[in-house]
């Protein structure tokens, strides 16, 4: 695109340009469960303040001593409210009714979903399909105050949480609508040593990269693995 | 599991041991779109015995010409009949009414579908949801004689295609539902240099392999790359 006075377009920014979030407060909702717990062992390790939230401020104030590296715990509510950017990592069952009762103190954050719909059953795990599309989707339709992404859908919590690890090999899809946004989230995944944050599309396209995790689920079981992911040629 | 004679389970079987498959005759199905000819070109180099089929004879015959490696081709029906393996890489919009045509042809054989039904607007590209679900679960209910897997979904055309490129950094994702067709199909793909085939799920769990193609899409626009998927921890 030339504009009507013949400048010429600038030049295509930098993907790999990412804003400095090291002063950013990182809440997780959530930060009881595996997933969320290592999750903030993770970020409180690579030098984030983390605060847990969980129903209940004394399971995430037990959690949070149990993790160390000045990770703080209590309920979701005052999680919510004292972060900057709020990690979703409830289970799929509480998804929906969990972020509606936190409207108002999510108003204005960065909320990343990182939820994976998922049924099991005797064959393993398979997608379940959310009205809105996916977990990302309805955040995204139950916050309109807040703004959305979604990252952090396939990382083994059982990775996260051993300390003897040092680094996380994986790929993090980071998906949501405001460039701005997405970057701040790739920055908060590159943190994490070995983690890498990759732009991966828009909300519409979050339910392949929710669902993805029930071939994870496969794979780790052939294989006896804790599967990741990277991306190749990027 | 011990039997009530006390027999001992037996040892999970490796993984990673997969047949022989250097002697079957590989049919392509749409193998004169980039997909299918880039396939064709990666098996036949590789030492394979490859016939593509597309609606016109004349136009697969082309085609084969310009891939060499002995590549064949002749119309769909042909192409079928004579393949061991039928991997399908038609456009999603005429494969139900192919795969339809083809039923007699294809009865017995392993078909190996590698559709990915995305939709394209201003945005970009988006999932479709068939109504089986995904286009592997669509074959498999159009083809109830054949043995249906899913594969090779996230491999870019550009790539397989290119003849200074010896290596494909990636690896397949293999769908199916009984294991030894998901070996073959495994076996086939580690056949290519750089590839490793990886068993990852039942065809229920196909449409977010299939659909994941529309975030490929955004990474590679993003970084200008021909963006291909590993598994790490496998």
């Amino acid at each position: 695109m030339t504009s009507s006075n013949g400048a010429q377009k600038a030049p295509a920014k930098d993907p790999w340009q990412l804003p400095d979030v090291s002063g950013l407060v990182v809440g997780v909702l959530g930060g009881t469960g595996p997933q969320g717990k290592g999750l903030a062992y993770r970020l409180g390790r690579a030098g984030q303040k983390v605060i847990i939230g969980s129903r209940a401020a004394e399971r995430a104030q037990a959690a949070a001593e149990e993790l160390g590296h000045g990770v703080e715990g209590t309920d979701n509510a005052g999680c919510a409210r004292r972060s900057d950017i709020v990690i979703v990592a409830v289970p799929w069952d509480g998804h929906g009714k969990t972020l509606e009762s936190l409207r108002e103190e999510l108003a204005g954050k960065l909320v990343i979903d990182c939820v994976n719909p998922l049924g099991f059953d005797k064959n393993g795990a398979y997608a379940l399909m959310p009205d809105e599309g996916s977990a990302a989707e309805q955040a995204a339709d139950l916050l309109p105050d807040s703004r959305v992404a979604a990252a952090f859908h396939h990382l083994s919590a059982v990775l996260l949480q051993d300390p003897e690890i040092d680094e996380i090999d994986t790929d993090v899809m980071v998906l949501g609508e405001a460039r701005a946004d997405v970057e701040i989230v790739q920055a908060l995944a590159s943190r994490i040593p070995g983690m890498r944050g990759i732009f991966a599309g828009r909300l519409r396209n979050a339910h392949q990269v929710e669902s993805l995790v029930a071939n994870l689920i496969s794979v780790n079981r052939r294989y006896k693995a804790h599967a990741g992911i990277r991306l190749t040629d990027v």
